[in-house]
């Protein structure tokens, strides 16, 4: 058994049940929120119904605005004040000039997967060919938490998810390694 | 008169009162706080009793611990959940290893305000000398509003806010320019 | 038909045609250039080719020196005097001490395209094997502009140019859109 | 004679007349100058007054809107097209959200004269009080010729234009020292 | 003969043989050399065999604390003091709290070469599958010498020196061209 | 008595006898020195006789060429190789393009002493006016031990080691508190 195989067997028999936060980052899903109207937030209920299957549990969803600070703050809340282990954003990703979900929850990070970026664009790249040069993506540890954040897109997100989801418990462990 | 002293008069009248949302950062008083134990915060009394001094509100108080989450969180809940126009941070502001608030807050800034580091400098020197050295201040604009860190030091944090409340109203009404 | 694939479409058909503006950075062109001496410029002639083939214009191209200073106003040139949509530098992309076209190109983008890097480096990789290592290039998102940046060698200009001409109309939409 | 003095005098026997360029960042006298409209340009006259009155000469002044990729094309213009060895820009310092002249010059700098900002904070500290809090200002060298941010109102570039003119031919020289 | 291929067969003629450092960090390790312990570093002389195989010689070999400074300290001395050409260093490259190789060296480098980055990530996703995210990497150009930071695990060295042994010479050469 | 001025006290009793380092950073001595001439180093002289005369001892000096690597390289060797609390590297801080002691330095700070660099800026303007304008220095605290850049004119950095010297053992304290 391969060096990587076997510290991840040990991880996930001591990281118990991970707790998840979700961020849906949209405007107008933030606004139609805000006005008490009825909307279809697609991308979260497929995210929480693959966190779910994958044997955790989600403490939080929440719809913010594509707005550096409702992001940070939002992130920060889920990881600090409401026990969440690990959160993932989705949406806020692309290159527009109003997506600004990379650029919010990349200077909280104390340390950056970018072999998940890595990971995600290589995915990506198989399943969209050269579109996925229009996708963005990020990870890290964030005071011994994760953070990840996807693009919204329901079929991005579940690519981002299944990688995220597959090593998570060795990823935590790793952040929380004394 | 001053093209400067113009332009302050007519940002006093436009800006009503503003609201402020005092932080003291401090290992030892949170972890009182948290115990349930008795703990005097004169920083915070003093930086309180200043600011209404000036005219304005107090909208918020917080006792946070030396982390660099923590403080982040608190600073944006203030400003974005709280309704706090302008956040002071009292504490964590020196040169020692435990010190983090300049590092947390810094990141979230849009802009800098780094002749107010200048101005704060200039008049610590004027007060203690070359141990001004030892102490580190900034403020900045965060999505329209004003964040300030200031030492714990009863002196310097008066020092500090002396500055502040001067220029607040000019400085929120610049920050909130179309 | 996939997500990205139905925007693609949509983009090609609201974005007319684009102009192209092409810089080759050569010390040696640049000299033979200014002193009127013959030259062949292999890489822009081929660059101009894959463009126009592709359906595109090409408003401008220039001859610049491998100097920091004169790749970024001959960019700037190109995309805010000229007229020019995208611009495309070739040349001054590798690793050795003489080499700036990254250093001068990434600091003026509003926005990297990281994915771009991403996906030229697999791409180089597949031809050239892991001298792909020595092979640098970037592109961005600059006030509602691109510029990519590829190396000299005709090969792996091509390779970049293909990837850039598949994708740039859905890219340009998406800078643009409000 | 103090060593610093005896190097300034031999700086200014060296450096024959240096050639200034001023750029007035401006959107109303941009938008002025674009639609033929008559419109008085206050700060570049008291600059070119000063500069001439100094024994220097003015080769070129321009009016640019406040924007990022505008205001460097056209410091990268003046510096490297049009022969000028040093360029001052006039407005667009302050802390306002439509204020990007420091954001715009700061990344072509190969060298921040930060002991530039800090004095021309010192003497407006001295002339307008804590107001200078409002003020930005920057200077530096690139590719050595020397570039200097300056606010628009006529006081505050008097001040910052006496600084450098004073030091002018001293930076020059060492700025192209071998 | 494709363009990279011919340069490659000129560089190694040109570049004699290359002299090489290589670096364990490892608290463990250096805890147990510093106290006159028994204690085997497979990953070193694993690093130093292949390094031999292929024809480099290996000038020094050091153990070195988890420390961002020591590391420094040491990659500084073996390529500005002891003489060797490529520095190696075996360790500390995780995303653990206790990981500090890449924070150490990256601010070192006057190019970094992110494509090597790439070829690793790659080569070990292929090796390990979507663990790779846990691994970083990072090779670079420092006054014309080479360094280049692995995982300890002998099995990602060896992915990571085969990469290096089969291009150093023709990095070598780029990184000294004149 | 003043809050600062206890602590100052109080740090004082605690701290022993501190172990500076000096470094000279000079292409010329260098040159002389290697190639075994005569010279003077009085500002190395001159800075020895200051520390010593504070009642601190003088553990090691070298010369250094004016180079990037060189100069980390001695900076971190004095700090964590030779024993030395303190060092203080004189030389190399202009804003000439051959000027690299600030450039080499400040990467390899934990934190940096941003007050230093305005209190010394201060003394300079008062002593020299405006061409302190010319001058750079740095101050920082790296693994516990503190780094000073001043330049090399004896009379600069007399100024600047009247200011380490006064506060040095305060911030040793500081540097080093648990």
């Amino acid at each position: 058994m391969h060096t990587h195989e076997k510290h991840r067997r040990a991880a996930e028999q001591e990281v118990g049940g991970l707790r998840f936060g979700v961020i849906t980052v949209s405007s107008s899903r933030y606004r139609a929120k805000m006005e008490g109207e009825q909307f279809s937030d697609q991308s979260a209920e497929n995210a929480v119904r693959l966190i779910e299957a994958a044997g955790f549990s989600v403490a939080s969803t929440k719809v913010v605005d594509d707005d550096v600070h409702m992001i940070r703050l939002n992130v920060l809340k889920q990881l600090f004040e409401e026990g969440c282990d690990v959160c993932v954003t989705l949406g806020g990703t692309g290159v527009s000039p109003r997506d600004f979900t990379i650029e919010a929850v990349r200077p909280l990070l104390d340390r950056e997967l970018t072999g998940f970026q890595h990971l995600f664009f290589e995915k990506s790249l198989s399943e969209v060919g050269s579109a996925a040069m229009m996708t963005r993506s990020t990870g890290g540890i964030i005071g011994g938490r994760l953070v990840f954040s996807l693009p919204g897109a329901p079929e991005a997100a579940t690519t981002g998810l299944n990688i995220i989801l597959s090593e998570v418990k060795h990823l935590y462990s790793i952040a929380n390694k004394q």
